[in-house]
């Protein structure tokens, strides 16, 4: 926690990217009415809860109309969930680097799986995230999609099978192959991108068996977002990462 | 400016949608670092500083990150640039309707010429916008367009020729044809919306020519926030609604 | 069926956009494998077979490739599935009125609830169908589009509501007011355009009650192309219309 | 050439997808009138004439409806200019693997410049052109995505800088590095794939450069089709091959 702090600071400060702790959980607050507005700084607020509690890092990713709120609100790394590959200028409901960074974004997600971007764009976002010190998360549905991703640099990727979001079924548990696939095919081109799964993860254990194979964390939605007590879960993931 | 808080009372407190004032100056801070961060909400007090000395209504249109600032920093009405039909859920990197409300916006621009929508999408934004008590403006890019939108029965209408845009070659005054045709158009099937026009205003005579071509107003980017002194601009704009 | 023939001879030699015959069934195949290359050709003779049995006018509307193969085999007329709002040029990998037509197309589905198009670009290619003489045929998805839809002038106006496509249930038995409606609000602003209704036309009644709803005849997909033998079908549909 | 009548061949009898010959011009034809309909035909002969006396493998890349006629016309490889990551099934307007390979296609170009798609939908279109036995020639603006790509093993890679487009500016003399670059990164992780570069090329010199940068050919567009005599130009660029 107290690292998180420093990164903060950092970010902030000197406008330097800083090096991301690890293990991570991400939590993706995408469009749901439980993390929208005031709750969405109430669930960052318990993330951030379990996040002092066991030094675990933990960032979230709210819409980007509560980015300000959140990240005024808590320590712990806030996410925009997308920002588009457009400079400064007349790009009327784009999403700008310089925006999110501003309202105190520490990085983002790019090319989730319901938010896709073509080929040269994430090429071109993951420069504008760089180019204004913004982590950049990349996410892809399959090994080879992952590794083809690893040559543009993004400083995390996140395989998450698109079949699999949502479900309750978790990537690590039901296709640890992918998971592994992903590693091993990532780290043949690129040996510093932090390497997360997402889709279904729900129970702590679907995070200890996540990094046992390998990765440096996950990326999560639903499962913390839509459960009845997200801090309970939001615990139980953060202790399952030293399981 | 007591008629803009009322409106503002109205919409936070009733939920129900407000009528708007008119005639309306919108200022569309796009994408521009000009207006971004503490910049936009800086140059949202110049708008509120000419809208309480001429009592003329200006909104503004700043991007989705700074809308809860802006919005907490002024009175007049708030416009999202954009929002996305989509319902609250598993819509990562959309922007929903009840978000932006919840940050603080009256109202939101759909359309734009720089993020246009498909046919059913704009009906099923405006949709949504009604939804929320969000003041629906779509843009369009000429007269029959024009028409073919006002069947959707937005609040806001405004036409803006791309080839005008960024310009500063006003259409109201290279193109009054255009301005003139869509009033006539829209008028045969609707009533009530209100009809603005934008694209390359630059100057006061070009807002009161818009008036006097039978608008209830523009929307207006570059013409302010890439001037030297927005305020003067703005000033000039309000004052010459009058003339 | 002579009036078919004399249609198509004045739509390739003269380059003037003929008047369509009324009432109209046109067959939409999609990407259906049972509908592809010879297939195709195949299904195509079968609808003129009906044609040339009932002079009911009935169009086909082959993929891109068969257009040549289909328009060289029948004398019905050929629609393309979709044009892109673009002028020669390079647009590598778009669709071109020219190039349409060139290969025999009669006409082009515009805005279907498969491939649809921003509003600005459904208006842009209209005008390419326009210029190059190929009828227009718009797909919307409820009334209020129709309406809007027939401010920009297209030949043909066919409604169908997405969630019955290809589901076996008729527009015209299951929501006779959304096809009255879109008669009634089109019919305000637009007398020329032909309506047709689609979704979910599989049996002959499901065509004559259509056509007492008001239409001018239906389009339909997967009723042709997934029947175990389509010309008995096509056969039922046009002997309906006169029912 | 006569490699290139047994390639042909074993495409369309074995469905098993033939070796390319190397080197390989591919000329795109665009949505260019100088390329549509007779006139692609006729241009197709020119690029088989240049063929049969030279032996070198020239492809040409039509528009969707005149893949038929133009693969009647000639037996140099014929490839789409683009096809959709779909199966077959409701998907009105878009291009199937089965249909063009139907019509006569030899391969696809995939994520052209104009016509780029998803990092998702790329691998899909790739996995769907090598189901059906089509050469998959994948489009990319620099080398980072170049490496992206390939470990996606498409069939051919073609670096192409957009900004070098239609200039007649030719990327393997004025970006030589990006030609090098590009080579040096894909065959890291992928030695099969034939690599291409693209942009400006107008003139033999431009090609016998860029197979001597290491690439296996090129692929041109506005260089030939606009060219006063095409056949001129194909000739010079085949015999430029041996250079």
């Amino acid at each position: 926690m107290i690292l998180i702090l420093n990164v903060n600071a950092i970010s902030v400060k000197n406008t330097l990217k800083p090096k991301l702790p690890k293990p991570i959980i991400i939590v993706n607050f995408k469009n749901y009415l439980e993390a929208t507005g005031q709750k969405a700084v109430e669930l960052a607020q318990k993330a951030e809860k379990a996040n002092k509690e066991t030094g675990v890092c933990i960032a979230v990713a709210p819409q980007f109309s509560d980015i300000v709120r959140v990240a005024e609100s808590v320590e712990i790394p806030v996410f925009a969930q997308h920002i588009d590959p457009v400079m400064p200028g007349a790009f009327t409901g784009h999403v700008l680097a310089e925006s999110v960074k501003d309202a105190g974004a520490y990085g983002t997600l790019i090319n989730h799986s319901e938010r896709q971007l073509k080929l040269a764009d994430i090429d071109a976002t993951i420069r504008r995230a760089n180019g204004k010190d913004l982590i950049s998360c990349v996410c892809t549905s399959n090994p080879q999609l992952s590794a083809a991703v690893a040559y543009l640099n993004p400083d995390i990727i996140s395989i998450e099978p698109p079949e699999l979001i949502g479900t309750g079924i978790a990537v690590s548990k039901a296709q640890p192959e992918t998971v592994t696939n992903t590693i091993k095919l990532v780290r043949k081109v690129n040996d510093e991108a932090i390497i997360l799964c997402g889709a279904g993860i729900s129970h702590g254990e679907d995070v200890s068996v996540a990094l046992k194979l390998g990765t440096q964390g996950v990326l999560v939605a639903s499962g913390i977002v839509k459960a009845k007590d997200p801090y309970i879960i939001l615990r139980d993931f953060a202790d399952s990462t030293r399981k």
